[in-house]
């Protein structure tokens, strides 16, 4: 087992739109800053949610301007755009943060491609939500004029859903295992990483999807062997019972204790049940390993045991 | 001086669009595949002046449908989201090839920032054309509506141009230096790297410019301390006199023969200038280096000495 933690960070990290993202990746490099300073190596996911979002329907309205001089571009392609939007600020903003603190390592993004299953059922059943929030009106535009999916979200809205295929395997694992070996901080399988499917050969071939980033970053902790993912998000700890009279906030979790919770609808799909799940399959993908849930400015707190929810095998 | 090679692929190694890049890239994985499978240590540099004008037409479209949504896209991240785009078509291009010929060799692009100097004159003297070809009406409603720099280039059209500073030091050279020491095939500085200068403390601050890809590529040798600058273009030699009666393809290269053909008008700017300049530059940077530029497909032969032009000190 490495000294690896790897870190998904929610959408908190990385705020709504861009000047949004340039604010809340300073307040995340912190946090990153916090791990590596403290000399663990760290490697990073990130989601992408509203950026990929933005993106395909910037690309989208290109094409639609002129569909002669502008071919449309696949879902995978503002994936792999959507890397180095953020990757760009997130790599800047971690690595001031080590140079203010006197810390001499290298931050990188790397490009990369999380490999799929074709025939993952979850392509005929589109769930994770892109871009931003809607009205009624735009979302019946969208379904009628473009054939997207949407999906009204608890009151806040209406927004367009992509198929959300498990990750397979990380394309670019040895890239990010020399980084990690060089010490840098490692920026990887942004926005869950670019989807390809194996096609002939030796072809890769996009898909139309977005990855889950806490799943994919589950699969690059299990392919690195790390010691600990580590999930950031909005709230400390783990509630179950979430804003009732009875709430309880977790400390720790384990499989069959958990399952009974996912099973009984405890936690909500696309905000807190995907970090579960993606929490306690890293956990119970070898001996010693375990996650932790915990709010984006903990994380050091979190992995000396003060706070978060520790899930275990 | 390490067994480096540093490639800078010219604009028809990628195509002009999406579709032509995912056939162009294929080519170009052949060349970057023989240097590889030789048994060459290669960091590939690219160009990004159709790609990066297209991001930015599709992110200032997208502003102006919903300003109150959707913030301004800086230049400095169109070419970051230039990078992902590109990167990922040609590293995977690569990465199927080598494996076609059972080359066990891990491709990776990096996200590359590249510090400019916020005083270089060329802020000032927009040069650098990006996007596509436009008519005189396109170009003139640039101008009015959104304050852009036009040209006419050549009697092909109308294209916008942004300043293009030089290059002067790479921020993720530890990154690079790491995968090349793993022996990893290399994409860096993609579209001549994301441009930033230097602000307050160790803040890095992108500003709006695209810099010159072969420029990037000779500076990213010269840190490197490679041994060898290879420029790939559309023709197998560099010519003096070209379209003449005493036309002449020129075998090699000194500093006092092309500066005298520099002066004489020789070479076209944004075309073989640059390239002759950076050839040059990387020539003279230390004892022992020499630059070639030649035709996409004959890097191989060019660096076995049987083609191209070689630049020397």
């Amino acid at each position: 087992m490495s000294d690896t933690i790897v870190v998904a960070l929610g959408g908190n990290a990385l705020g709504k739109d861009l000047p949004g993202q340039m604010a809340a990746v300073r307040r995340t490099a912190r946090s990153i800053a916090d791990l590596a300073e403290a000399g663990n190596d760290v490697v990073v996911v990130h989601g992408n949610g509203p950026q990929v979002g933005m993106i395909q329907e910037a690309m989208t309205q290109l094409t639609r301007s002129d569909p002669a001089r502008y071919a449309p571009c696949p879902l995978s392609v503002c994936v792999a755009m959507s890397q180095g939007y953020i990757g760009y600020d997130l790599q800047n903003a971690i690595r001031e943060e080590l140079a203010n603190r006197g810390v001499r390592r290298g931050v990188t993004t790397v490009l990369t491609q999380v490999e799929v299953d074709r025939n993952d059922e979850a392509f005929g059943r589109p769930t994770k939500p892109i871009g931003a929030f809607m009205s009624k009106d735009e979302a019946d535009a969208l379904v009628r004029d473009r054939g997207c999916h949407v999906v009204e979200d608890a009151g806040r809205g209406w927004r367009q859903v992509v198929a959300s295929p498990s990750p397979v395997s990380i394309v670019e694992l040895d890239t990010i295992r020399s980084l990690v070996a060089a010490r840098h901080v490692v920026i990887a399988c942004g926005g869950g990483g670019v989807p390809v499917c194996r096609a002939e050969g030796n072809h890769l071939k996009g898909v139309p999807a977005v990855i889950d980033k806490d799943f994919a970053a589950a699969r690059l902790a299990e392919q690195l062997d790390a010691r600990e993912l580590i999930i950031l998000t909005a709230v400390e700890k783990v509630a179950v019972h979430f804003g009732r009279p009875d709430e309880r906030w977790l400390d720790d979790l384990g499989p069959e204790e958990a399952q009974g919770y996912i099973a009984s609808g405890e936690f909500a799909p696309g905000s807190m049940l995907p970090k579960v799940q993606a929490a306690l399959q890293f956990a119970c993908s070898g001996v010693g390993k375990s996650s932790l849930i915990t709010e984006l400015d903990r994380a050091a707190e979190g992995i000396a045991g003060k706070t978060g929810t520790r899930i275990h095998s």
